[in-house]
């Protein structure tokens, strides 16, 4: 079957390409019967645009993209689904893609996006990343970009987090009053804001209820390979003997619990564990992990609010606002002192 | 700053338009010297060729689409991360679509992508599909397509899946071995071959070992609404009291812990559960979940390496081939008699 374009809708109507192409665009200049004619053989002939082509006229995809570091993350796919929920209503797409917190795959995509196949970019920095020019560059061609999460400060557009700090201050304050005097901290690379939020809130938790820091405690997760992490996991419950452990993304408190069953470890009378997690069925784990719960589905829905409403007004320079958003803190089994 | 393009290259160099054009394609037909006169402008200017325009040229995105109706799911993130690893090394990006079980958003994005925005799909079609009309003008338009787990059968290209009604069979089969005589059976909608085959396999390998089918317990889930659904086997647990329940997906099996524990039944003693998923932590569960695991990353993985041959070869009609891959059967103490 022959691809139906606008050459072949005009040869078969008679017509002129020009006419044929503006009558499809609903123009003033070519008259009501003509537009019936040539719709009704469009349909016809079940003939669909080329984005491409149009894309160079418009200037427009109707379509975003979302930047993540992974979508098996329970934080990362509730964001998503905020975010398609706005794009939905909207009548957008939603195209996702995965860095895998590799700093090169995230500047290819960038820069493979800068040729204009999104209308706007929602942007979650992978672990690695250093040098942000591709972000800035992305900026220059006037693609609007909004940064949720894993932000990079320097670039002056909106962002939109959660209280990374007073939320991670909290939990391990909680740990505290539950009795841990030598807490562990699990976190992200130092290179993300985030992480360095989230640890800094947990030392000055320590150092405000008198307790030293000690930054053998304190592992930094490249976050890469599974079977590393829990070697570092497994040596640092085993070398340091933590009673406690503040652990700043889910996958690494998974991994505790893995390994406090490989040691015999029982939790929480061995070791009490908190940890920022969307995971939904954290009450069905054995014991219950208590959480920093996230809004993720409204910070999805919020950060996907502020790209549409500058696609709107066809602004592609953001306010440089930084939104944050309160967590909750959901004390169960896992964190409680019985004794 | 302004954009930079060819022409501004061509003007800034006084060459033509063209001449630039063929530069940057490494034509023969251009001097070495003025090849790299343009080159050393495009790079110091950072000019980034407009795919756009390029796709037109190359009909080619460097790019492939993989369409799923969820991520959240354990299994979907599997194979995404084992395309991913294939798509990675031919040096292709690959972009997700959530189809969210929204038959529309499926036909709305195929759509889209009609019009060359990727070289090739992976799809796993959406819960409620029935008219597959998109994805044959797909097959038309020369895009290569491959289905994996959900798919439809009467459309003639490559398939992938796992072998549903063997696993579900044994899965079934072990219910029955551990003291069950009234099984549920939780399953997703009929309009799937997976789901039907699942379910056939329940039923199958009731009758083989005595057992009444009946069609009380086996309830289809349209897999929207979590609330509904859980509302669902609220009342099918109450009413029916079964000893067993075999779930077809990951989620329901959660959902049926959830209501178990709402109802004070114990897992495994009052009823017994196994389920298909690809839950990592399904150990850490309590009590731990006896599962049907699918080799999901393989699958991406197998799927992926069909697409790529055909893209290297320059065919977009695959065989009509069906593959299908073994899962395996992982008891856990949610399913097994202790009496």
């Amino acid at each position: 079957m022959s691809n139906v374009n606008i050459k072949r809708l005009a040869a078969e109507l008679n017509l002129s390409i020009s006419t044929v192409s503006r009558a499809l665009q609903n123009s003033s200049e070519i008259g009501e019967k003509t537009k019936a004619r040539v719709i009704a053989l469009a349909k016809e002939l079940n003939y669909q645009p080329n984005h491409y082509a149009a894309g160079l006229r418009r200037k427009q995809s109707n379509t975003i993209a979302v930047v993540v570091p992974e979508v098996a993350d329970n934080f990362f796919s509730l964001v998503i689904d905020g975010i398609d929920q706005v794009a939905q209503e909207k009548g957008y797409h939603v195209l996702i893609f995965l860095t895998r917190d590799d700093y090169n795959k995230e500047v290819g995509f960038i820069r493979h996006l800068q040729s204009g196949r999104v209308d706007g970019v929602l942007i979650s920095v992978s672990s690695e990343s250093s040098d942000n020019e591709h972000l800035h560059e992305l900026n220059r061609k006037s693609i609007p970009v909004v940064f949720f999460d894993r932000v990079f400060e320097d670039i002056p557009t909106a962002k939109i987090t959660t209280d990374d700090y007073n939320a991670a201050y909290k939990a391990t304050k909680h740990l505290i009053e539950q009795g841990c005097k030598k807490i562990a901290c699990l976190a992200i690379p130092e290179t993300l804001l985030i992480s360095r939020k989230r640890v800094q809130g947990y030392m000055d938790a320590l150092e405000d209820h008198g307790l030293v820091v000690d930054d053998a405690l304190v592992a930094h997760f490249e976050n890469s390979n599974e079977d590393v992490n829990l070697e570092i996991i497994d040596h640092l419950i085993r070398d340091k003997k933590p009673d406690g452990v503040f652990s700043c993304i889910e996958k690494l408190a998974l991994q505790t619990y893995q390994i406090c069953k490989k040691q015999n470890l029982n939790i929480p009378n061995d070791v009490k564990i908190i940890s920022f997690s969307s995971l939904k069925i954290a009450p069905l784990l054995q014991p219950a992990l208590s959480t920093v719960t996230q809004p993720a589905f409204e910070l999805g829905k919020s950060a996907a609010n502020i790209l549409f409403n500058a696609l709107q007004e066809s602004k592609s320079d953001l306010a440089d606002d930084h939104i944050e958003m309160e967590s909750e803190i959901v004390i169960r089994e896992s964190s409680i002192n019985h004794s």
